[in-house]
């Protein structure tokens, strides 16, 4: 598969990408769980976007209709949050087809029924999808190195898999993403965070791919930089806050590895 | 409008009251939206107070009973805490009529179902709204200067728009607090923990306006504090709990910028 | 009441069911209220285990059974969490009788419906009931220095009040352990992440009185050593997270104090 950007390319395109977050400060409604939710927003906050997180039946429409982008994560798998995001795509489907959103389907490898929902999901079309290997596997995906680019292009979708590198790709282009720091790991909510970055990213990035990209490059450099500084998960949690906060182009360039 | 008050005597007047709010340990029981809750704990017990977080309907009448004062936060909007909100003001209405509670009509500038549910809770008598400008306007009050001070007076209640300046009035008297932080906009849920200490305050103070200027100044330096210390989001959401557990009377008259 | 273990062999204790925890990454289920949820997950992962948070009826029975261990913390008292402890319980019964799980009756004091509640889950055998004096006088023990083992042969479970000391008994065996920081008490969630530290221990640890006791002192010497490193509540929650993390043997040797 082709490699169609230089690391030094993604590094302007995401610095270019974060300069935007930072200027439009984009809404990003995000149906998540509660053990995400205040990480997320600090995050999304960090970076210049405008959280916001009701799931309240009466009034989700009018949240997503004056949003950028939506975020559905099922890390909290009630009821509420299922009627919650039925209502959102909806209003998604029916008033603004081209607003992007991201699923993140946590922890399906765990739960035949939120599999079987998150498959649900992936037929309504979501922007990006940003999940684990065990994950990818629990939506019935094959194991082999061509399965994502598949995937993406049965489904039309960017299929993001965050690991130990974060595998990007919209079916023709790929990307393999070396930043990131294991503390990146003992941090809950960390990968939901990460996917609501994406959702700002895609707010002022109409190449769906890029966006992604720029998101998850942004964190990883981000997480480098924090475990040099907190060399422990309590405080490299405030830290890596604080380094996408303070992320500049000069870091970027010095630090993304894509291959 | 009089200024009633010298920065030096209010100043002073915050020292006073966080440190009855450290001596006598005001319970705070908090209807408050999921994003909030742990980062309003915390920013409660640091400045000495206690607490609790129950919206469940079979307990919260006994949780209000035994409180001191309660934070009504519409910032989770779902069927169940507008439910054990009615629950809560119904046990104040019966049984403890003189007890504070704080309106924080949160986001209601994003939600027609939401401004209208916080209308009716004026009708219900707090004892002081929080807001910003944004909400201030869904409630349908004027854009012009004198218009908190009409609202103030028409519902009986402390109107303080936190802002740039926070304002402050209960119709009479009004003051614009010039301390705080930019950081401050960037923690999700320091509105809402700012209005939880306006609670713990009015726990301590009958006289509402002086509570609520003492709450909000203190918060505001110590968010000063902490930006010295802290100047990005991540580390400073620690900071400034560390900042106001720390506060003293010096640091209060040295930076209380009111007018 | 026969000591049998001395504190450097406590000590010795801890330090191997930590290492256990970090080589093993057993699966804790935390049924828990929303206030303590990312807390008790960050505190989870620092010392290596793998949290898991749903109470989604349709799910939950899948997430116990590939557990190691269950909290059960009623610091969230809603309809659905009682009917998700009901069916977690339900799935231990049926099918894991041997697996571990804690209750942790988070206010019973302040509430009888949820003291009432409490006493039905004692009846269905947690391995650890952990609570404070106040919640432990709610389950209607007495007052006296050998209520605590009583209660313990009574219902065949280890009984562990936290407070200035923590007493830890299974109705024989019995240490009070000294370890600990007057800041614990004013992070919030920090006696429910606590509990699921409890939990993690006893996945790993079959004499579930060693693994409390082991529990607690790690999280007490993590306490003293995260307050001398800070010493205000916002920066010490951060902290105590990463002493966790970075707890040796060396230092569980040099600090418990048990007697």
């Amino acid at each position: 598969m082709l490699q169609m950007h230089a690391p030094v390319e993604l590094a302007d395109i995401a610095a270019d990408i974060l300069a935007r977050i930072k200027s439009r400060a984009p809404r990003v409604h995000c149906i998540t769980n509660s053990v995400a939710q205040a990480y997320t927003a600090n995050l999304l906050l960090a970076a210049g976007a405008i959280p916001s997180m009701t799931i309240s039946h009466e009034e989700i429409a009018d949240f997503v209709a004056s949003a950028d982008a939506l975020l559905v994560n099922l890390g909290t798998f009630d009821g509420e949050r299922r009627a919650a995001i039925d209502l959102a795509l909806g209003a998604i489907e029916q008033r603004k087809a081209d607003m992007p959103w991201v699923l993140d389907p946590v922890f399906i490898d765990r739960s035949p029924a939120r599999a079987h929902f998150a498959r649900g999901l992936i037929g309504r079309g979501p922007t990006v999808v940003r999940l684990n290997q065990r994950e990818f596997a629990a939506l019935g995906a094959a194991a082999d190195s061509e399965a994502p680019a598949r995937f993406a292009r049965e489904h039309k979708t960017i299929v993001a898999i965050t690991g130990e590198k974060d595998i990007v790709t919209d079916g023709e282009r790929r990307t393999a993403i070396a930043n990131g720091a294991a503390l990146m790991g003992l941090v809950t909510a960390m990968g939901c965070a990460g996917s609501a970055l994406v959702c700002a990213a895609l707010a002022v990035e109409r190449d769906a791919w890029l966006a992604t990209n720029a998101a998850l490059i942004a964190l990883g450099v981000a997480g480098e930089v924090a475990a040099e500084g907190a060399p422990a998960p309590g405080r490299f949690a405030s830290w890596i806050i604080d380094a996408l906060y303070e992320m500049d182009r000069a870091t970027l360039r010095a630090r993304t590895r894509v291959s």
